[in-house]
């Protein structure tokens, strides 16, 4: 167990909440943010409210002075909401509704992402002289969410589309690559700087030079079937010595969202049956796959979470091989088949689900009528 | 084409809501009622509203006399919402929170799925005297969505707990079981009521005779890839068949979701992108997995909707391969990977997606700010 873990468990055994329930802690928040500051001297972070855009959450993060990352209209709506500046936003989805960057555009936004000749044509026209962000589409083998299917321009197009940019009278601010979420190989940042390299001695040949390099996200985060995993310290020194061999050094841009708040956030969830089913026990939770851990289910055996009982067992205790599901009727609620915990849980006992802050709460749906849960903050 | 997408066809045409928005024919959803009704003489229908749990449909569905199966007490307040009575309700998911299980009770609800002792145990505490139907596993092979793994008790195990249900003074309604949903074989129902057959023999031997049999929802909806289905009339004709070998014949109970509600309704979504990718035309719409048409990711290349373009198109058309995406920057919000559509689509237009009143509004989630739609009523 980390620091990080028996901080946030001694927190939330203060409190009693109506289960299931979020718990963030703004020393863990304010910590994670730091160390993505910390990476690269000068650099800016741009928080991807995706991964969870609670208003509390958003109101931390920028009272830390983070920026914002969105991904629609609505999402800049909820920035606005809690009082975060347009100039604190990035819209960094590649593929934009018309309307929706009309409306960002009118609200004061002015940075916008783009990967083809089509959308920087709807940015000009809706958004006139803003900045633009093309982005390249990078090696994402590896990652457990891969972005290339849909987003990024191929390489050879990027230098065209900077150009093109100037051309329609938008600002050409920058390029940026995403390198597939939750992202495994420690050298992945660094090999995509150093592949967009000849495309800046290109662009600075012809005395374009771009201000920001957007380095997305993709940072990982430990789960209890990914364990082994670069530390952002080795991605770091990868991505200064690729930064040095640049022609000039952009301001690195960083948009994390996994790797700020999931570690940050415990579920907290109450069984509801303790029941046996062809000779397996299982615990039925009120907190389940489509109430509170969505990605447990998309990618069943790929993001366990590190689950805990509520009492801190100390010394020898008899565990048992459980399953674990939601509280719906539905044979896709399972959280999973196969975890170790101590035997003698019953209903009513709560358990902990551990780095359970990214891609949970922004995912919930109502299904079966289960309400989505609240968050609450040490 | 069958006659009833004609119809919807036609009353979509006629209005212009803002999209993505789903429409609803009440008279396919009457039409679709009513066969329920008729398979059986005295039968009743109890629709299982986690299939699309819209108030205005809640309501239609209630107009015609139709009966409720609900997951949960929060789908109990949403049918009380709209002016159900409580004695057309059934609390029909086997593992329930007690707390549950006793507001129900508290607001008049008196009929209870258990399948395991302990759950017989939780009715009778917080729910006394209550009417119990004890749901067996059968068969659910060939089903996409199978639940025999969290649910049902094992046939050897069902007569115990009708004769426990009487000990804890239960009164013992009903024996159910569920085929699993978009069951694909004509004879699971037929089957599972045969496989019963020695148990009400056994019951019947000892003077308990139960009142219902809840023979469950899973009756199939044609999808773009599953067409070659089982037709309502057949099911009946085997359900018939086996009934008559029992030994006395109870009241026949269904309780379809997805068989009343998938076929009433359509999603109309516009054109955000055309783009391409690799190659290939994608069109990015502004109702994708997450706001519209969940179960196409879940379970992709099983649940692909077929899509007609708004404008009816006659005679030669040049047609395309498309690739269909929602609007969010997420991997994973992939429609479908390949249909053939008209070539001239571009930005702007509109598409139908078929058959999609099932699972899709229930399970809708907010991801990248992007917001649950409306649905509309012809």
């Amino acid at each position: 167990m980390i620091p990080n873990d028996i901080e946030i468990l001694n927190e939330v055994r203060l409190h009693t909440y109506q289960t299931p329930y979020f718990f963030t802690s703004r020393n863990i928040l304010e910590i994670n943010y730091q160390k993505f500051l910390n990476m690269f001297e000068g650099s800016e972070v741009y928080y991807a409210l995706k991964a969870n855009s609670d208003p509390k959450i958003l109101t931390l993060l920028n009272g830390f002075g983070c920026g914002f990352e969105a991904a629609s209209f609505y999402e800049i709506e909820q920035l606005l909401a809690v009082g975060i500046q347009p100039d604190r936003i990035i819209y960094g989805t590649s593929v934009k509704p018309s309307t929706h960057i009309m409306r960002a555009f009118d609200v004061g936004v002015n940075r916008f992402a783009a990967d083809s000749h089509e959308e920087l044509e709807k940015i000009a026209q809706f958004a006139p002289g803003s900045r633009v962000i093309i982005r390249a589409k990078v090696n994402d083998s590896g990652s457990v969410f891969a972005f290339s299917e849909r987003f990024g321009a191929p390489k050879e197009a990027v230098k065209a589309l900077v150009v093109y940019a100037r051309h329609l009278k938008l600002k050409t601010y920058g390029l940026s690559f995403h390198v597939g979420s939750q992202a495994t190989h420690v050298d992945h940042w660094a090999n995509a700087i150093s592949s967009l390299k000849p495309i800046m001695d290109q662009l600075d040949e012809e005395g374009i030079r771009i201000e920001i390099l957007d380095i997305g996200g993709g940072f990982p985060v430990i789960y209890n079937n990914h364990k082994d995993l670069p530390h952002l310290d080795d991605i770091a020194k990868d991505v200064h010595k690729a930064l040095k061999k640049l022609p000039y050094q952009p301001k690195i841009i960083m948009e994390p969202g996994r790797g700020i708040v999931a570690s940050s956030t415990v579920m907290v969830s109450e069984v509801i049956s303790r029941t046996i089913r062809n000779g397996k026990v299982w615990l039925v939770m009120d907190g389940g796959i489509y109430n509170c851990l969505y990605e447990a289910m998309i990618h069943q055996g790929t993001t366990q979470y590190d689950v805990r009982t509520m009492a801190m067992v100390e010394g020898d205790v008899d565990m048992l091989n459980y399953g674990i599901t939601g509280p719906t009727g539905d044979s896709l609620d399972v959280i999973t088949r196969s975890i170790s915990l101590p035997s003698f849980i019953s209903e009513g006992d709560r358990l902990i689900f551990e780095n359970s802050g990214a891609y949970t709460i922004t995912m919930a749906s109502p299904f079966n009528g289960f309400p989505k849960p609240e968050l609450y903050l040490s």
